[in-house]
């Protein structure tokens, strides 16, 4: 800024304005938060920082975000270890944790295939789960997202499978609940329509 | 979250889910933005807080934000001294830079009177304020937010100056540039007929 410039207040701004959804006068609402803040404070925001990315790893099974060498779900006695949900990200196991539906375990590929990006096979954690496949799973359930990229994840990871024999199968698709037919996409709606099941 | 808890990274999301204007869906994003950092990146981006926390302190003259003693408008031979423009906080003296207009220097209230928020005078640089007005000074230009609370603080402040013998000037009220008359509200319409100027 003309004639006005403090060099660790900028720093500070840039460092937030590279963040992902942060544009400039946001990172500079942010960097002002942070001015305000007590010493103690601005000490623990600055050490959650270094902790998290220090301490925080893959799961040496499942590839989701842990502190320990096995994540809490591999970890735990009372989940099925004989389902693996296969998921993008870790923030997709998170929301299949959040329907506190499922019980089996995860499988983070921690991307999708997407030639686009120069991202192919090899770049995601598929010989993890390759490896992880022993005569104890029966089922995999392909949770990646309902995109081109997550459905041709999706593929290519069931056609690897399918020759093993084991079950592969598929998150439906269909309207949100809680939404309006009229909002809803074509493509959403014909996939709707032709998964429907019998009352 | 039931069953899936990792303290480092719930720790960063916490952090940032306290910033103004940042949820819990985003912070998770900001915090998984974190964690894809190299390891020098998230170091510096850590020291970005603690060093903007440690070195910005208020400038001796008009409290601006400044890391020294001084900030660069109060620093400069080139501003005019005799006229002050005064804001409520440094990102007001900021916009106001950004017009490339005011070649005067600044003094930041950090604040506004607010009974509503128990912020009285004595909370805000208004001492500091009377203390910088000597002969030299001729005009004082009253910044601060088009707010019922902004127009206090410059009604109280114009108050206190009117007898010193000093001009006090108010910013002036009307139609944003480029909006549309339409969508003005009443009172910013009722000010703008109000301050009209001859063409």
């Amino acid at each position: 800024m003309a004639g006005y410039n403090v060099a660790p207040l900028e720093n500070l701004v840039e460092q937030f304005e590279k963040m992902p959804g942060i544009g400039y006068k946001t990172a500079q609402r942010l960097a002002y938060y942070v001015l305000n803040l007590s010493k103690t404070e601005a000490k623990a925001f600055s050490e959650a920082i270094t902790d998290a990315h220090e301490k925080i790893k893959y799961c040496s099974v499942c590839c989701n975000l842990t502190d320990k060498e096995l994540c809490p779900v591999c970890a735990s006695e009372k989940r099925d270890k004989s389902v693996i949900c296969v998921v993008e990200t870790p923030r997709d196991a998170m929301a299949m944790e959040a329907t506190n539906e499922y019980r089996g375990t995860y499988h983070v590929l921690h991307g999708a295939i997407s030639p686009l990006n120069d991202i192919g096979p090899d770049d995601l954690k598929i010989k993890e789960l390759l490896a992880r496949l022993d005569s104890s799973v029966t089922e995999v359930i392909m949770a990646t997202n309902p995109t081109v990229e997550g459905d041709a994840t999706a593929l290519y990871i069931s056609r690897l499978l399918k020759p093993l024999g084991i079950k592969v199968t598929r998150l439906a698709y269909g309207i949100p609940v809680g939404s309006d037919l009229e909002y809803a996409d074509q493509v959403t709606l014909a996939r709707a329509l032709e998964g429907r099941n019998e009352l």
